[in-house]
């Protein structure tokens, strides 16, 4: 039995145990198996663990502070397998990023400015540098719960978040075909994409194309015959198309990410600009990847895209503003030293801390169970 | 923002938080208040809390030592609810119990014996006494993973729990209404049932009555139309009849519990006891109830109870062995000091200790959320 140093915190709408990386290494055993046996995976509940077995709950941040030019803070993120003994880092969590800024100020890894603090923090899985603002006054942090957001019933501490020059990060390329939309094979119904890599890689389809409005609540969607097999078929065709497997058995289950989309029924000034349902590990997401309403927000202003014939040719704002099933999820866009930076606004709550407990070998469950 | 000390365990199939209850006395704020802000209640994910979204963890035990003859620590047990910002105190959870032993021999409340230590728990929801058996050899506690039990695929540490006489705790009587069965009101069907008060107040009906076989997977019958229903009106009226409510209404979610049972369909030497599949919070339960297992195993003993009829006459042990959706849950039967004990031998892991996060007043979510 070992302790290893924890702290649980709620990132947007997702939850995640939070490590620094050091502590995560334990002799003779990986970090993948360090993870699966805290998280308590694998098994469909995590009963003997601290995953909560659904995939906005069975996530890990690990961090550790950077030497390296320009960077604070380098985040590698994990989702934990819950059924299945395997952990995916191929891609990064936007709603978990939003911790990171407060951990590394109260770790002290950090120093503070006033009225506000940037924190350069560097996704290893996906090299994207996110820079996030948090309030400091008089250069202490103030995490006072100020801020609501979709899917988040209580208010949080707010983070700004930006991703600093977003295209291409996992592809090399914002369109990583080349193209702002391909035709997949019959096999998959022979349906118009756009693949999208900003935040994380994103198939857009539209909605329209699979029978469905769109703008289902996401248990009506889980309904609908056949529905997330078709998707799932499109996501994976799609994902060796973006050069990220090389067969569609081999991608895998977070990236790509795929976003339904179609016009909400009052856009304009006061309604949204995109609607969309955004599937994730297999199931649609509460509300919305931050990572993919990176990606929608770049097809967006890109002529050709499926996105961009949906959105309004003109908006209020320099972002998007998403019709998601939890509510309006608002983007923005800006220029810092001559590169884009698109983000989005998060809140984060420390929910618990200290640590928690690894068992003795033999990490896997027993085979009678 | 206020630190509370808290430990988060594995209790057979369940997880819960433990508290000191010292630590939740928090000032101007009641305990439930406390309880539902940390657990991120109301909220169906309970994404802001420690809460997992499901009955089966969104628990939490809270405990002092003893200063009453014959009791070593006082349990009380919460269930803390997810959609609704209520905590029910009407009942016991048997498979929270399993960590209490263990939790008050790390705090130094009780001394230890050798090879085993014997600790007198009080559960104050329900005034049941429980004798809980660890394996302390040299006086140490011993926690290895030795067994395992249905509905945890990982080994836990064992500990043996005597449910020590524990015919009506919560009515006064083994039997509520004097019967071994009763025949409900034909507003629910007229179905014969038999109301049990051990360990839970429960309430056993015939699987045939309701139209199913009784040993569907729980999904299968979440599925059954109307099922849930009828069974829930059938709980509401056994539970006034029981004296636990004034009204079908005001009967709880938790307390009674309902067992739908069946005959096996291969009883015997090898095969269960008894089928059951059991509900508890408005859903199946993933394995069973302890307590609900208590009330079923006195149940068998009594001629005329709607289990008796189904259990085999003659038994190879003194217990009862029953099917439950994860596996066969084996309870014994036994007397100590002249009286009868009754119990089930669950494990139990640490999962996590420090301290969970209490913010600060306005505990209620923002009312545009």
């Amino acid at each position: 039995m070992r302790e290893i140093a924890a702290t649980w915190m709620r990132g947007g709408t997702s939850k995640c145990w939070v490590f620094r990386r050091d502590d995560l290494q334990v002799p003779d055993l990986s970090v993948d198996e360090v993870l699966l046996r805290i998280y308590g995976s694998p098994d469909h509940r995590q009963v003997d663990g601290v995953g909560g077995g659904t995939s906005t709950t069975s996530k890990a941040v690990i961090l550790a502070p950077s030497s390296a030019v320009g960077v604070d803070v380098e985040y590698t993120f994990a989702q934990v397998g819950i059924e299945e003994a395997k952990v995916d880092w191929g891609s990064n969590c936007g709603n978990c990023s939003a911790v990171v800024a407060s951990f590394a100020i109260r770790e002290g890894w950090v120093p503070t400015d006033e009225p506000e603090t940037a924190v350069r923090v560097l996704n290893t899985n996906t090299s994207q540098l996110i820079v996030q603002r948090v309030p400091t006054p008089g250069g202490v942090l103030d995490e006072t719960a100020s801020e609501t957001i979709p899917g988040v019933p209580f208010p949080g501490a707010p983070v700004r978040m930006g991703f600093v020059d977003p295209a291409g990060r996992s592809t090399g390329r914002l369109f990583p075909t080349g193209r702002t939309q391909d035709v997949l094979s019959d096999a998959v119904g022979g349906v118009t994409v756009t693949l999208v890599d900003a935040g994380a890689p994103v198939v857009a389809v539209n909605a329209s194309d699979f029978g469905v409005r769109g703008n289902e609540d996401i248990a009506e969607l889980d309904l609908v015959p056949g529905l997330l097999a078709r998707l799932d078929a499109v996501r994976r065709e799609a994902g060796v198309l973006m050069g990220l497997a090389e067969s569609s058995d081999a991608v895998a289950g977070a990236v790509p990410k795929l976003a339904l989309v179609s016009t909400p029924s009052s856009q304009g000034v006061e309604g949204d600009d995109l609607t969309v349902r955004m599937l994730s590990m297999g199931r649609f997401h509460p509300a919305v990847p931050v990572t993919g309403s990176v990606a929608l927000t770049l097809a967006a202003d890109a002529s050709g895209t499926v996105v961009h014939d949906l959105v309004p040719a003109v908006r209020p704002t320099t972002g998007l503003r998403l019709g998601t099933p939890a509510g309006c999820v608002g983007t923005f866009v800006e220029e810092r030293d001559g590169v884009p930076v698109v983000g989005v606004v998060r809140t984060y709550r420390r929910l618990a801390h200290g640590s928690v407990v690894l068992p003795d070998p033999p990490l896997l469950p027993s085979a009678s169970a």
